[in-house]
């Protein structure tokens, strides 16, 4: 009997083998695609569907790979020939919400922003924030360790996870974790699931750590700068101020005037580069003028609202960003990752790579916490060596500034040739063995993360 | 060549084997001892060193036992015959702070308080504030997963620690982690390895995630009620109310009293139960004022002052807990952790089992967080059957309500029997798997957490 027909004659209509389906289970957001079609994709509605998945998977041999939305930029959730695809999509129910303790209970398909609607009703949000958080699950969010625009106040999500609950390849289910805000009974494995890619187990449940609905103002603030160094070394001075913004976003000159393009808004002056600032809190006004001051003095040309709208409006030309690139060709967004004090200097290596490598590099970045998305553009499915020699370059002088070569978009198959030059070969090594304990087949999301150079 | 003869070869001074060296490594702060004494204590003052003494101990199947400053409650830390004990007190040199980028990079032996007036000098701190932070090495902070008074504002260890510099069972050195904000290149071993209590490998460094200073007022108030649940429930109104306290410590009537009598302070009357509170940053006054509210609409007796001084003076009837219980007899600390709504259900189940045992448990709780921390008090050395009867009861009921058996101070030696019952078999052996990737040999503090029952 084939895998197929296993999964059918087990699980019966859950198990879809349209051409559609399987087609669409090739690539996420990256614009990379898989080789060919998996074997199926399964849509699991049930901890017992993921289960008995996993069960015919490990009697099969056969690889899994677990997908919620497709939203990811690194390729973990492309699922190919021989393969079985895991959907947790139609497992979106928030299944307990315990306001008095500020936890949530919920399965892994939940939409972040859905989830966010239904804690709004109890005055809770949970905070991380990723880009694509209208249509990324919150399952997805914890297999990347997604990261988001309100990170360097309110956390990653490896900060607002308390437990999560786990199939293992064998299809056992495991409760990790805890409801309390501390708990330190034996290792620490719902952060080693954090971000773990799909290849140690399948999460289908989560306890997730929230926070009261922030009250009062919010202001943001635009600063206009000449070049993106000022732009940078202005974020730096904001940071270093001591003020805490909810967001600062900062936009090179490419960035930028293709975002007012495709707004169709007036053209900024040559060279412009932006930061956005979005201060909130019981000391919201305060703070936003101590930032525009601080912004005045590093030569920025400041526009200060404390109208919602208004603020909102600001905040659209950054939320437009990859509307912006994906108009201009296909895009590999990247996700370099550098202390603070470095964004400038890192800027200082993109305008170098640019020159060496031919290419235009628009980039946007978490100011706040040192994560740049520097976006390659190109014509076609295929990613240009030229590209990957630039992207090389700048993976490279990422982690020669003290950074990491992915701050929140994970490793997953773009970026696993350059794990083992960050992490060491001892670390690399070891981090394999552990994989090797929870997935001794070696068949959950293989060919992700941990393949060879 | 004896064991002790090799280190002695190899490293010289550094190897103690005087007597009262010896002694005092049997032991850690919880009352325990272990059976006998060490073969000797290696004061490593060099990564160079602790990789020398692992080489020496796979190649002489000795085992370790990683020492801070001996501050822990679980026995983690405790040697015995047969054991090196591999001191990382002399390594306390903060070798870097980059008050731009909010990290330090620091060696283990350094204590909590001198980190924290060293980068006060720099207008920072690092939040991890356990009570033992004027006597407890950083290092031990993180192999135990600390908490404190400051967590449910502030966050634990976990919450700040951004990478660890560990050496091997073998002697190799890893670096672990990262310097940016964000990074999720690989799997967690930073966070794998907080909490892990020696088990996994020598932490000889740390990246930490430091905060600014907290500037503006501070205010403490303290309320009284008429017996510990109504304080239990004022505390629990408070999270409710969605004030965040920085500080927000429960004593129950024994508790107090026992302080009281200790401090010579006028004692309460009976059944007298006390919730200190403080609260920082821009809406200090305005939360305290809310935070008096709740408390008085719960019956409370709120004393609120915003004079650092007095504020201090309140909270050292809290500070005072631990002095007050020694003076009693020897003292048991436990450490149970529940969902902030249970705290109420927990005293209820602290009661039953004072009854159920004829036992006086005074307890105080980090109600904030929904940890609690139960002192039994006995004569002698040797905790009475019917004291871990009771205590076996106690982690069963926090367990019940949806708690765990440990929020702060690890499972050691005193709690590994319970570790497989929070677990389940299954995650249990997962662990343990996990343990032998990292020590094959299992050199590294064997009989501490992962024994069998």
């Amino acid at each position: 009997m084939t895998v197929a027909a296993a999964l059918r004659n087990a699980l019966g209509d859950i198990v879809d083998i349209t051409e559609g389906s399987l087609e669409a289970a090739r690539a996420d957001r990256s614009g990379h695609s898989s080789a060919g079609r998996p074997i199926a994709v399964v849509h699991a509605e049930t901890i017992e569907h993921v289960q008995q998945v996993m069960r015919i998977a490990t009697e099969t041999r056969t690889p899994v790979v677990v997908r919620g939305a497709g939203t990811g930029l690194a390729g973990a959730a492309n699922a190919g020939p021989g393969e079985i695809v895991l959907s947790t999509m139609r497992m979106n129910r928030v299944l307990e919400v315990r306001p008095d303790d500020l936890f949530a209970v919920v399965e892994p398909g939940i939409l972040n922003a859905d989830l966010n609607t239904v804690l709004a009703e109890h005055g809770l949000w949970w905070p991380p924030d990723p880009a694509s958080r209208d249509i990324s699950t919150v399952g997805g969010n914890i297999a990347t360790g997604a990261g988001g625009l309100l990170c360097a106040k309110y956390g990653v999500v490896r900060d607002a996870v308390l437990g999560v609950d786990v199939v293992l390849a064998d299809g056992r289910l495991l409760h990790l974790g805890h409801r309390s805000v501390k708990g330190v009974t034996g290792l620490d494995l719902t952060s080693l699931m954090i971000g773990s890619e799909g290849t140690l187990g399948i999460v289908v449940g989560a306890t997730l750590k929230l926070r009261r609905l922030i009250v009062g103002e919010i202001c943001t603030l635009t600063a206009l700068f000449p070049t993106v160094r000022a732009a940078a070394a202005g974020s730096a001075a904001v940071t270093a101020s001591g003020a805490q913004p909810a967001i600062m976003e900062l936009m090179d000159a490419k960035a930028l005037s293709a975002v007012h393009a495709l707004l169709s808004l007036p053209l900024p002056e040559v060279g412009t580069s932006q930061l956005t600032v979005q201060t909130d809190g019981p000391a919201a006004q305060a703070e936003a003028d101590r930032i525009a001051a601080v912004l005045q003095e590093c030569g920025g040309e400041v526009t200060l609202t404390s109208d919602r709208d208004e603020g909102e409006r600001l905040l659209a030309v950054r939320r437009s960003m990859h509307g912006a690139m994906a108009a201009l060709g296909t895009t590999l967004i990247e996700d370099v990752s550098v202390p603070r004090s470095a964004l400038p200097a890192m800027y200082d290596e993109i305008a170098r790579i640019e020159k060496a490598y031919g290419l235009e590099i628009p980039t946007v970045a978490h100011a706040g916490d040192g994560n740049l998305h520097p976006n390659f553009i190109f014509e076609g499915d295929v990613v240009p060596e030229q590209v990957w020699a630039a992207a090389d370059d700048l993976f490279r002088s990422a982690i020669r500034l003290g950074g990491t070569l992915t701050g929140e978009h994970g490793i997953g198959m773009l970026k696993s040739r350059w794990l083992a030059e960050e992490l060491g070969d001892d670390q690399w090594q070891l981090q394999r063995q552990i994989k090797s304990v929870f997935d001794p087949l070696g068949i959950l999301n293989p060919g992700k993360v941990f393949t060879s150079a």
